[in-house]
Parts: C-alpha cells; structure tokens; sequence
C-alpha cells in the first residue's frame, strides 16, 4: 500500500465516525478550529513567511505572491469562514421524501454524506481552512492536496486543524493533508479507490488532466468562458455598465465575461460607449470584423481568442445578425458557466433562458453574481461547470448523498 | 470525425431541439412509439428470430436465449411501458427553488434535461424501448449500444422508434443506435466527449471497463453484493422467510442477497430452519466454520465466495459476534447496493439504518424491494450503485440536471 493509499484508508475509517457523529460535535470541531487559527496565528504566519520567501526566491509574480501571502486579517476572516459554515444549517440525517407503500413498507429517502472526499487545489492558502470546514460539516473525511508553493502554510493549517477536530473528539483524520505535492501525488488521488468525490480547483491544466486520468467520480469546477449578448432591444445605459462590471470588476475569476456579442442593429449605438469605459481600465478588445469597423483601435479577434479564458484586461467581441446567432456562438465557446442577454424584450428573454446551456442562465444583470455567497447558498467549494451531481455554485449539500432506509415487518416480494 | 463521434454532434443538435420542446410533443412522440410498438409487432418479430436463430447457432444457453427472445405479449409490455413513462410527470422547466435577493436579483433553480445521454447495454431488446423512452419524456437525446446478439432486434426497435418520433414533429435523431457491437466501439462512447451521461448496464465486466476508461461522466449502475444480517434480536419465522425470498425469487438479480450474516446467539436456532426452506429450491451453502458445524452439508465458505455476486441458488454465510461484526462484514464487501437486518430491537435497527452505507438499507424486509416500481417512482433506468447525482433506483428525474435563470434589471457586483 502506498503512503497516500494509507491515508486513503484511514480517512475511510474517520469518515464512518464522521457519518454517525452529531451535529453538536462536528460543529463544536468548527468552533475549535476557529479559535486555533486565532490563538495559533503567529505559527500559522511564521510557516507562510517561509513560503513567500521561497517564492521570491523563485521569482513569483507578484499576483500570485498576492493570492499566497496570508495577514493576521486573512486569518481572521478564515476564522469567520471557519465560523460561517459551522452557524449554517446541518444536511445530514434530513429526510427529503418519504412515503409509505401499499404494502406497507415505509420508504425513506435520507441526506447522508459522501464519506471521503478528495480536493486538489493551488496556491491560496485559505482554501485549506474552507474546504476543510465544509467538509467537516457535512460528515466527510477530506484529503487535502495543495499547491507546493503553498505547502509550509498548509501544514501549519492541518495541522492545527487536527489537533482542533482530536480536541471535539473527532479522529484527527477526518483532515489529512498530502505531503507529496509532486504531480504525480496528483495523478494518484485522481485513481485513488478510497474517495468517493474528487474536486479539482484550479486552472485548465489541472481541470483537463483530471478529465483525462481520474478513475474516481469527479466533479469538474470553475472553467468560465463566460459571454454576455447585447440585444437589439437592450436598454444600452445598462448594457454599458453590465459589460463593465462583468469583465473588470475581478478579470481573474471564473464568473467574468470574456465575450461580448453585440446584435448588429444595437452595435453602432452601443460599442464604442462600452469601449470608452472599458478604455478607463485599459481592457484590450479583440473584435471581428465589423466590430473593427466600429472600433478601430480594437485587434482581430481569432477563433482560438473566442474559445480562451483570458482571467485578464482582455475583451472579445463579436457582431452577430439575430439572438440565434448570438446562441449559436454560445453553445460552440461556453463552458457552461455563466451565460447573459442584456435585453428589454420578454420573448427573447424567455427564449434566451431556454435555449442557452449553462449553469446560471442571467437577464440584465452582470454573471460576477454566480457565487455561493452572492446566491445565498453559504460558503461553496466551487463552482460545478458539469451537469451531474451539482450544477453552479456547490454548497455544503453538494458534499452529500442519499441513502433510502427502508423499515418494514416481513415484506416480501411475490 | 469517427462515425460514432457524428452521431454524437447529431444527438447534440437534436438534444437543443428536445430541450426547448413542449411536454405535449414528447408525449405525442411517446404514444406514436407505443403504436408503431404494437403496429409492427411482425417486423419486430421478424429481426428477433433472426438473432434468435443466430443465438441457437452459437448455442447460447436457455436462460440468455430467452432474456433474448420477443413475443407478441412481451412487445405488448414494452409498448404498455412506454405508454407509462408518457403518463408520467414531466420534470423539465420545473423550478426547484426560487429566491429573491436583497439586491432584487430573483434567482430560479430549474430542472433541465442533461443533454445527450449513452446507454451501453446487453442482450435484453425491452431495454432499447424502455431507455429510450425514459430519455425522451426527459428531453435528452440518447445513443444506444446493445448487445450484438440482439443487433437485429435493436435496429428493427430503433428504426419504428426513429420515424415515430419524427411523426411527432422531433428531429429522428432524438434515438440513435450504434451499429457496431465491437469493445471498440463500446470504449469510443466511454470517450465520447459529446455525451452528458453514459449508464453501463451489464455485468461486473463491462461496469470495470467503464470505470477504468470512461473519460465522461458515468453513472454505474447495478452490482449487486447485497447482504442480510439476522440480528440476535430477530423474529425467527420472519428471518426464514425474508432470506428465503431475498435469495430465491430472482437469483438473477442485483437486489438479491448473496450473503447471510447470522448472530452467533440466533444461529443455533435460525440456520437450521433457513437452510430447510432454502432446500426446497436446492439452494447451495457455503459457510465458515461454525455455520458448517451446525449445517454439516454446507460447503467451506472463501473470501472470494463473500466478495462475489453469485447471481444464482448459491449462499454464502457467516455467523458473526456482533452487530458491529456484522456491520464489518459489509463495510468491507459491500457493492452499496441493498443491505437489510431482521432485528426487532430498537436501538440495533436505528443503529444499522445510520452506521451501513448503501443506497438502501432495510429492517425487516426483503432487499427484493430496491427497484424503480416497488419505490413508487415509476419506470427505472438502472439502480445508482454511486453517491453522486443519483442513488438507488434511477426514474426520470436521475435524467436531469439543474440551471440556475437569474432575472435583473441591471445589478452589478460591487
């Protein structure tokens, strides 16, 4: 048995103390684990100083320096997280249906949860503490895998971590943390028989290799090549300032727009407003055609721009002739994330929801709100881009499965 | 592009006509198969002696022969089954949830068909009917890979099906049917990116295949390694019934019980009694040691006998020291299917329900139950084995995914 085998192994025997733990002590589990990222900061800064000086070392951008430095105002607000997720609702053990048969078996279908669940993430640090946490809360063991430039604060995290879930008195190893952060730690979780949930979070590489290899099931999160189509009916004062939010309030995440399609009819009105306020952020456009007729300052915009995430300053945009047309672009591009029409006509509105596939379908109003938080789910552990399991935003339910308990007096079938 | 990779972009653009269709077209399509059915029962007839004929040739066995073989009555029952998805509820456009946030946006969960779903299957020609209804009430398109001894049967099915289809006013290509019935062209849809869903239905075989290739997403369906525990708190005469039952009135199937776990207290007095009545159906047991000290003819009982889906008039037993033992037991052997105790005590029966994980668990009754029909959720496509999206027996709504529509009026994200 391999060393991450074991720990597979192990996370399967607290996940079964896990699954018939009461709500009271998984939450008081929380509850210490958030006062031991407080009481235990300067431990948790002095392990992500040595990451940052390491990443310096290796010339880290200074973005990603960003994304790994925690502050004693990070761990606070993990702390809260932390706090957050214990305050939520408990899904586990809930009855969702039940019935009685004709024969009289009582048929209760239950909340449950999945029992080890898998996660593969990168460089932000606080990651640890959410993911962790929601796992805790919905009675699942977790392994965490993380990134290695995050891997001194990650250990300093765990580690707290399970000590904090030993004092509720939970096996400390319902939280694991990989120690290997070598790609082929990774290429092994993706086929490791113990978990019943693997969740990538990360970038298109990781995403697409775990596409490739995982033999155990998978919920794919996060790719958003996300558009948004201006009708020939929108109002243009807000289609302007839809655009502008959804591609620059946060251009690095998955919820913003990386397309714009602009009806032909509405284009001459509306683009070069909506370039004039894109210009107030620097955003480059890269437009077909006719856009560059309309824009001159733009660049051509190729197949390969329509189909990238670009997490950047960066627009694509295309004119097209009919909402059909706009649709039509959206099902060979999307990845299923978040899609929007900016339109004041009902039929096309209602059309639009109906015809685009994706996970958050939006009339008039910026795709940055597909987030748990923002649709009043709690904390997420991601945002499903597939359409099994989970689709948008994955709460705490998202963590869990159903089991049917069936009570009966010596039924039998004939 | 592979033949089969077209029919995947076929299913596609049938699919985005199937999702925006009216409830009332899916039906009409539904009740012209359920005619067409009846109407060409001679056709139908016909392509089944062909196989049938062929199947003799290769001297396929007595059972298999008649999984394989049609009559007028058996294709009555299809077209009847068929009749019976149409009258079913249609799930699609339903909202799930719905919520106004603080800041107006009115976000709706809605349910939504998943696509395209794969079905690879094996001899039975009722399954081409049966999938291929329930896909089509759910608005998915579907691709169909029977088994090469119903090859003739099938395409006779699939091509009714396809013009009664297209008399509703669906694309034909709403049902399509892989004609080659090579592994290979079983390992391309593993591999089909246009599929939202891929079902296996079949042996232990061909579900590892799956899981060992499938690069989409895959729903194994159907292992079986089902369990029953006679606590030492049982009713004896309820005990004898419930194992003679589970085990001996479709051996063949996967809610069946292949392992009886006895209470060491309850054995002296239970076994006897259950291996009197599993005689009248010539049942054989293999045991461990102290079940073949008190059923002297009882054959030695392996690892290997516990760990397989006999599928047969074969029992293995085990006595056992605890409920927990017996709990063990199933942990370690279980498929997650079904696993029942008799017990008439409280606190074992409420303990067993929490601590067995499986997508049913029974207290006195027979694991027999676990099916679309006996649960009250009508036609099934397969019995979930898996935790994620679905689990137990699948109905129409296992066909379904979820997407959020978000009406505004033109909120951004601060």
């Amino acid at each position: 048995m391999t060393k991450i085998e074991k720990m597979g192994e192990k996370a399967k025997s607290a996940g079964r103390v896990l699954m018939t733990s009461p709500t009271l002590v998984r939450n008081k589990a929380l509850d210490m684990i958030a006062g031991a990222l407080l009481d235990k900061k300067a431990d948790i800064l002095a392990a992500n100083a040595a990451d940052l000086a390491e990443a310096e070392k290796n010339s880290m951008g200074t973005a990603m320096l960003d994304r790994l430095r925690l502050s004693e105002a990070r761990i606070e607000e993990m702390a809260r997280g932390v706090k957050a997720v214990a305050a939520e609702e408990d899904p586990i053990g809930k009855v969702i249906e039940g019935t009685v048969r004709p024969n009289g078996l009582q048929i209760l279908k239950t909340r449950v949860p999945l029992g080890v669940v898998g996660v593969i993430f990168e460089s932000r640090p606080n990651v640890t503490s959410d993911v962790a946490a929601l796992c805790l809360k919905s009675a699942n063991a977790v392994i965490l895998r993380g990134g290695k430039e995050a891997f001194s604060s990650n250990s300093a995290l765990t580690k707290i971590m399970r000590e904090a879930v030993a004092c509720a008195g939970l096996p400390e190893d319902c939280v694991q943390l990989i120690e290997d952060t070598s790609r082929e730690s990774a290429k092994e979780m993706m086929c490791l028989k113990s978990l019943d949930l693997l969740i990538p979070r990360g970038g298109k590489g990781l995403i697409n290799a775990v596409v490739e290899n995982a033999k155990v099931p998978v919920i794919e999160t996060g790719a958003g090549n996300c558009h948004m189509y201006i009708d020939a009916a929108a109002d243009f004062g807000k289609a302007v300032e839809l655009v502008f939010n959804a591609k620059t309030s946060r251009p690095s995440v998955c919820n913003a727009i990386e397309t714009l399609l602009v009806h032909e009819t509405a284009a001459q009105d509306v683009l070069p407003a909506i370039a004039d306020r894109l210009l107030e952020k620097s955003v480059e456009i890269r437009g077909c055609e006719k856009t560059r007729l309309l824009l001159p300052g733009a660049l051509p915009a190729t197949d390969e721009d329509y189909a990238t995430e670009f997490n950047d300053y960066i627009l694509a945009v295309k004119i097209v002739a009919s909402p059909t047309q706009a649709a039509e672009h959206i099902a060979q591009y999307t990845s299923g994330h978040s899609e929007c029409i900016v339109t004041e006509d009902y039929e096309t509105a209602r059309w639009f929801t109906k015809t685009v596939d994706a996970a958050a379908v939006y009339v008039n109003a910026s795709t940055r709100f597909t987030d748990g938080g923002e649709f009043g789910l709690g904390a997420e552990i991601g945002i499903s881009t597939g359409k099994l399991h989970a689709r948008g935003p994955m709460g705490i339910e998202a963590l869990t499965s159903t089991k049917y308990v069936v009570f009966g007096n010596g039924q039998i079938r004939e």
